[in-house]
């Protein structure tokens, strides 16, 4: 069976998205396995397929490169929104899209029928030590010493759903992050692993960020930790409640408003190629 | 401008294929390292350019993700044929292609309008020590002992328009070919480095292969690498002339017959998606 795919990246995160609205994709764990490798595949992060929804506008699926089946991604459901607008099967600028996270609010840039930029409702951030989950016996994790590897350094932990945790430094180009990021994935303090963001303020309201992703090493994005990210900045007195953080990752920039109930995660969706596949 | 591409693998070894019969492909240097890129572009190892030609059925320019122009590459040509043969731009089963590295000959095994593999004159090794090149005083490098890093192998050097050193070990698998790849690259006996490969005779006429390519690395398959693990094989007596002899790369097999005057290269050649792109 031939099927028609678009590829579609957000800083450098890159899905094979399926239109699923009217046909339905079978066995997308094995489809996603098999599409993604880079040399015998399309080559891709995983699959993405774009569902009808009974409670939002649609309802995004994502499965990994390995099969299993995520829960939402920032720098995809901002390529959803995108797709939905630029097809014509959801003609609105404000929409929501169904995840396996609830359901998220994204709001879009256009200029004519093209989609400029996509901003994403990522929710409200999760500051309890306990809750995040860390083993600190604190109410919260802010500016607080870690040692890792026998260095001290200070952290900031948050959860945007998954837990995060922040350290300022003075650089991070130079980091030896293959190496520091499994110690802190692994630290002890941390039951459920964790992802680490390595942070260099670069002047008020601009971050550049390294992030070393738990299950997956550094990235070239990982949206929710950008959020984290600010939150953190914010709480540390680096960027302002309310203003537009700019965050310089590997992959690209997003746009990071810290609006106190709620975090605002605005980034680009680049369409790269339209393809057909035989299934 | 919206452009069209094939995108097509043989042995893992993928490239981007356009259809340069009847439109050229302006800065295709440019649009190869952009294209090629596996997050932000289409993905593949390079593109290909599939043009007219003056003096055979067609001509294949290639390039490297890095947009240097490559000669010729054994697992590209395939894709090639299979190409022209299938959109009916060459309906023939025995074709001749122009490459930077000469015109070679294709063989190709069809069913029905289907091309299933294809079978390429990779031309004569040459064995002179000082042709391939190598610093050896000798006519020849037939298992000559070697010394490396502190550890004495036998190699058998054969070029076959590039410079190759065999090497026959009892198993292949566990061998830190990171370590010591580059170590046969750059020994001071190979005065324009060389492509290593490592083999491991499984029976008579079957070989498992790991290719060290200089500048490259470890890679999914090397066409001429194959070739020359054949002919040295053959020089060795671990495989017979005129033999079909059955190589395992990391990508997938490859069957090479070396014929004395010439060494015959056959495998597959897989169309894995079709698409657009904006150039």
């Amino acid at each position: 069976m031939k099927r028609s795919f678009v590829k579609m990246q957000g800083c450098g995160n890159d899905y094979i998205y399926f239109d699923c609205l009217e046909e339905e994709l079978p066995q997308p764990e094995k489809w996603s396995r098999k599409l993604s490798d880079r040399h015998f595949g399309i080559g891709g992060d995983g699959i993405v397929l774009i569902c009808p929804s009974e409670t939002a506008d649609a309802k995004m699926r994502m499965f990994n490169a390995d099969g299993s089946e995520g829960k939402m991604c920032g720098n995809a459901i901002r390529c959803v929104g995108k797709y939905l607008y630029e097809s014509g099967a959801v003609p609105k600028k404000d929409m929501w899209i169904e995840t396996l996270s609830g359901i998220k609010r994204l709001i879009l840039t256009t200029s004519g029928s093209q989609v400029l930029s996509v901003t994403v409702d990522m929710g409200s951030p999760i500051l309890g030590a306990s809750e995040i989950p860390t083993l600190f016996n604190l109410d919260t994790v802010l500016d607080h010493p870690l040692k890792v590897n026998g260095q001290e350094y200070r952290v900031t932990c948050v959860s945007m759903g998954n837990p995060h945790c922040v350290v300022f430094l003075n650089e991070v180009e130079s980091l030896p992050i293959v190496t520091i990021g499994p110690q802190f994935e692994n630290h002890s303090m941390f039951p459920e692993r964790i992802n680490t963001e390595f942070i260099h303020v670069i002047r008020r309201n601009e971050l550049r960020m390294r992030v070393w992703e738990r299950g997956s090493g550094e990235t070239w994005a990982c949206g929710t930790g950008a959020c984290a990210a600010v939150v953190a900045a914010v709480l540390n007195g680096y960027c302002d409640e309310g203003a537009d953080v700019t965050v310089h990752l590997n992959g690209g920039d997003l746009i990071i408003r810290d609006v106190g109930e709620t975090v605002w995660m605005t980034g680009a969706a680049v369409k790269v190629f339209e393809g057909t596949v035989e299934l």
